[in-house]
């Protein structure tokens, strides 16, 4: 039995004029996705824009997701670092807050050798003193996971699960075949959500959930059924919201949905530019496709 | 009604020591393939080392391959240049060989416009005289084509098709939207085939195929019964071969599976090295393993 | 006149096992370089693992080296944030603590529009109360400043200078014909000091000037005197040393480098493992290489 | 003392409407540039856009400007394919015509490893009977020659030089330093020409000497006077032209350059739109400016 199943959100960190967290706003949001069915809650990644946040910034966003969730479901917060001290200190410190697992991510700038980053990971496993869950993305890190690395670090107690953002279901199938006893893998994206729990995935780590967490619950729900015919018309609609973060970054396209919904989130980070009229429009066109059944 | 569906193997082109083709060893591939039950054939493809032969070889490839298939099932061959009338001419050449269909491939050097990419598909398709599918595959090619150009290149009555090879299933899920009314979508590689099909994909393009076709067209007739269990089962039973081709090339790996099932197809066009024997013993042990139930 | 002229070594951070900032030696590092007649004292760059840094210790670094400097020399402070606001709160800082001008890099996560690029660079300029030089290195931060966008940041009265980390020497041409009366070009390594200084560059910022400081101004003050013919055997004599760093790491090739002189700089932030026996020996034999005449 | 020095443009490759090579053009460019001063003339490089020619157009490039240099200064030929016998074949069709030697590219389509790619051009080496010079042109040929590789292939008596279009004047020092007496290394762009001589190179292969004979000429003879304040001078003008290669792509750029000139070369070959009016009065104007003093 998997410790994480099923739709866990990754959370946007609403933050005022003054750069201060918007607690009542980020409160409300995980009050409303708990409601609304999700089995999780994963603040800090990128969509929480943990690369733009000052120490205290990300410290409060922790406060308020634990006080708010209350141990309805779990809270799985990102923990990303260039350095290896750095990470540990932040999930020793999640931890001390009262989350129930990680998602790590290795930051880098200088490029490291196979068993720097091997090390990394396996250092934050044996001091966190929590569950890891591996988070990939080449795209974003710089850093990728081989299927070698993920091999080793798979045979470690702590680490459970990995995440990865390749888009490339191959890959995850060697995976599954080589390391899928003693690592849970979790999609990344919703438009390849079906095809990873299709083939053993446990469940679905996204931004977009947060925005649609019903119909992200429906699919996963439909997805654990069997029914792969439902479960591809839903991701089809899904999709119509992924598609515009093809056009719009991440953090800014979920923060301006969300704004959308009714929840003052603020704009995203400086020097990331709050989003324009015809971006806006786009996004709600998208959201409203999305919605429709 | 699809023009072309099913399992369409891409073919290695069999070369002597005295790198004429070997004929026999080609009709021979040909005619098994089609007693074990493929819809098409694909020469002069990546596995075919379209961009390593000449001119004349490439030619003979196409006519002992159309000689094979007798009209039993389609030919559809690739058609690579840099520039436009190169592969005006190849089309023109093996349309009076007799194929029925060519997969346009756009090599390229100094980069290009997006009309100009348009310009060069649509020239071919206006010239050519055949059904037209476009095969994007950016790790090779360089040239990657946006959902936007694929949206003009859907419009022409001759491109009937695209073979993208990105992996990315959001993106085909957009694609489908976008163009699925005016051109089928095929699955490039075998990893992803039942996400493909699933989301309405006519057919596989695939080298390994050539290999594995008595399994490949099980995968492809669970996909049509919406079997997709069985269809999974499949897909991770071929994956254990795919798997190979990252640690060894595409036409190697083939041309040496095809060796092990004892066609004598010789080695892969220098200077890529033939296989050594570490290599070998792996691509038996893919192979047996992928064979078995 | 420009502001800063000559050999400005980029400084390791020296850090005991504790992690604290090993003040004594630092501080004797930067007494050294200046008996050494370098020009200036560059703190936190890339050589001094700002990215591995956590805020105290960046602020611990600054204070030793302008304490140690003295006045004597101008302390160039490295700034960079993926934010605008992380990256004026420690422009802000580093000035209240007293340095003379700053490098302002830009971090990136998520992809970045030309103006949202500019308005980083600009904010910190209108906000530091503080001479900048904008330092551009594709390799470590993902975000190309274009000629365009230098362009744009020239015209500001507080970027007072470029370090083009590019190597390309085509651009660096363009740049000093578009921008060269508001901007001042520095180079940014040894390899292609004498070609920018040539072309009208004002100093040399580099990491191997910390380990070669007597050479590397010898070298700037062949090229002042026009000995270009002198200039390009020290060029030469020090590319010896350079060179090994297309097989080790910077900041850890620098930290051995000066643990061979005599400084107790530590060892590289962790995941970077210390460099091992083989890595030591290639580096003191570059360095014996590099000093010898 | 070098087999080849100076300067040696690229020459492109004049194409009629009816894609017949423009012979009477093509040899009229020739007799000027040598008049103009050239030290040798090479066909089929990038410029001459090899990537789009046929066999038979290939050829007759070769045999008009053999014809036309008739021995007054050598014809360095390019021999590029992404296999080993389709590069020989080129090279003794070429030799039999009369090149003096030849400039070597490897193409690519699967990676290659260490060995393979030396053994493609050894093979040359071997087979060729010609003087072979090496280039590497990562950003086209998409496979590049490691120092490792250069100092392999720099040991057969063949291959007497090196053509490295990285820009790099950092690589470059340690080729000279590791393989300089085996090698002669040559500058591909004229914006590092001046710091290639500089560094001990023996001339410049470049497609803008094709347009800017005479000042290139000047450039390498101030070079070899060690007249560097002139030279950087030369430089500088001469980046002007390059500078709009930045904006326009290569073989267009000179063809068009040409035009302006009054040589009836014609347009690039499609799908390569031929340039449209701004292109062209900016490719004017960089002219102008490059050839005032």
């Amino acid at each position: 039995m998997s410790l994480f199943q099923g739709v866990m959100p990754y959370l946007v960190s609403p933050l005022k004029e003054d750069a201060q967290v918007n607690e009542t706003v980020l409160a409300k949001l995980c009050d409303d996705l708990i409601a609304k069915g999700v089995h999780g809650l994963t603040p800090l990644g990128s969509t929480g824009e943990y690369a733009y946040l000052n120490d205290a910034q990300k410290q409060r966003v922790i406060e308020v997701v634990v006080e708010a969730a209350n141990g309805r479901v779990p809270v799985i917060a990102g923990v990303a670092s260039t350095s290896t001290e750095g990470a540990i200190a932040q999930a020793k410190l999640y931890k001390k807050i009262g989350v129930s697992g990680i998602v790590s991510v290795l930051d880098s700038y200088f490029p490291l050798h196979k068993t720097e980053i091997e090390s990394y990971f396996l250092s934050i496993a044996d001091q966190a003193g929590l569950p890891v869950i591996v988070y990939t993305n080449p795209n974003f890190q710089r850093t990728d996971l081989t299927v070698d690395i993920i091999r080793v670090l798979a045979k470690h107690p702590n680490i459970i699960g990995l995440k990865d953002a390749s888009s490339n279901t191959g890959r995850l199938l060697t995976i599954i075949e080589q390391c899928g006893d003693s690592l849970d893998v979790y999609a990344a994206s919703s438009h390849i959500a079906v095809s990873v729990l299709m083939m053993g995935g446990k469940g679905i780590f996204a931004g977009p959930a947060c925005v649609l967490p019903e119909k992200s619950v429906a699919l996963y729900q439909a997805c654990v059924a069997a029914d792969w015919k439902k479960a591809a018309i839903l991701q089809k609609q899904l999709w119509q919201f992924n598609d515009v973060f093809a056009r719009y970054r991440l953090a800014g396209c979920i923060k301006t949905a969300l704004q959308i919904q009714g929840y003052d989130v603020g704009n995203p980070v400086l020097p990331q530019a709050p989003l324009d009229e015809p971006a806006r429009a786009a996004i709600a066109e998208a959201l409203r496709k999305s919605m429709a059944d």
